[in-house]
């Protein structure tokens, strides 16, 4: 049976999450009712991140096994087709190899967190980012944010539903950057903790308002302990932007989604972020 | 009387767009409502453009007279928290001397354009760009730009509603870039007619799309007849981005609205473009 690869982006606003769920629409739902139509049964779809409620993706990466044969562009055209009116889009289906695992093969996966740092409230980007009001000291969060990358324990950054065996994570980039009156975040690892993304975020703004210091980073990461992290930042600011494979070849493609234009974007998680 | 003038942000998706009309929501009417309660009775808002139905702004303008002395940051607030739950944000309010008019003042305003070029349906972007499925050359739509920049009569690119009394206008600027798989079009000059910002891009995507050779541009202008124009581009992927005075002071309080992240923008337009 042909495997597929489906690079899928989505609008998180008023989806339960990547994840099936009896509480309401989800993406999987959405992407196996589709292929269930084209595959005359059901059929199972496997993504590269469990994104929870309200979270975006600009290119989360699914597969799925169909037992026909399709042209890359034919098959996008049908799976959109039959997700109307879904607020998920297939940007791109392509054939691979059977042994091509979109969770378990995942190299990296990168993430985008985008603030709007303004007291007015949100129009166009209601939804889609974090409007916080307190002018944020940027330089104060790179500098945090420095202190997070690498091979630690991340337990501090942990949803208390993590299911992961360990805390043990190499955080591999961790970027904050002023753009026009937003702050961008991108965090990149092989995966990362349930929330980590958010938890991380949240701490980065408290520092960012001046609550901390920047060093406060350092020991909220080695308190290991959850009770010391900023509040968790909320899921509407998250895009899981990109997802790689070992494979020679790009896994997205376009290296720049177009929406929103995040050209800064590139890692991800194997648990929710 | 002080006056004040507003850089105003609005999602113009469900609006009937800025002028104050009977059949829906519009600008004008949440702003004028807004002021109104602060006045304690009627007051005009005078905007910049008169954008149509379901065309957003990143940096509208509009001035308005109160009779009472506010610090700038207290009316932004207070209009904000008026203009709930409106798509319409007041990003920031100044006091200006008496012979500032936010629309018979302007010397330039631009108008951004986003398509965004694939097949696969919008999610995040659905209502704030137009989604254009063939390939786009965008070497051939710049070169149709350049065609039109310049003093000329636009008769071919006005909608015809249009009460202006000719047809003369001065493009400042017309600019086709590949940002991502987007494709942006900044329209700049001191004033618009009816809708011709919609017109250019509907020809120039007609020219990208490769149904006329980038030539047909000028052969259009020359014309001077809109049944000769592409057709019409729609409303959704048309932002107000930004208005200029002479004043010395740079007109919005930032350069780069946060918004989508439009780092381009800079220009508009007396009538609705």
């Amino acid at each position: 049976m042909p495997r597929y690869k489906l690079t899928v982006e989505y609008d998180g606003t008023g989806l339960v999450g990547w994840q099936r769920q009896d509480n309401g629409p989800s993406v999987q739902a959405a992407l196996e009712d589709a292929c269930a139509i084209l595959a005359g049964g059901p059929v199972a779809v496997q993504g590269a991140g469990r994104t929870d409620a309200g979270v975006h993706a600009l290119g989360q990466v699914a597969h799925v096994d169909l037992d026909r044969e399709m042209a890359p562009g034919q098959l996008a055209l049908a799976l959109n087709f039959h997700l109307r009116p879904a607020a998920v889009a297939v940007l791109a289906a392509e054939p691979v190899h059977a042994g091509f695992h979109a969770r378990f093969g995942a190299i990296r996966r990168s993430y985008l967190y985008r603030i709007v740092n303004r007291r007015a409230p949100l129009t166009l980007d209601e939804g889609r980012a974090w409007r916080v009001g307190r002018p944020l000291d940027v330089a104060a969060m790179a500098a945090a944010a420095a202190l997070l990358v690498g091979r630690h324990d991340f337990s501090s950054f942990r949803a208390a539903a993590c299911q992961a065996d360990g805390a043990l994570r190499t955080l591999d980039r961790l970027d904050v950057a002023a753009v026009g009156g937003e702050v961008r975040i991108v965090a990149e690892a092989r995966s990362f903790l349930h929330s980590q993304v958010r938890f991380m975020v949240g701490t980065l703004v408290a520092i960012g308002e001046g609550r901390w210091p920047a060093a406060e980073a350092g020991r909220i990461l080695a308190a290991r302990d959850r009770s010391r992290a900023g509040p968790v930042a909320p899921p509407h600011g998250l895009y899981l932007a990109r997802v790689d494979y070992p494979e020679s070849a790009p896994a997205m493609p376009s290296a720049t989604p177009s929406s929103t234009a995040f050209q800064t974007t590139s890692s991800t998680t194997s648990a929710s972020a």
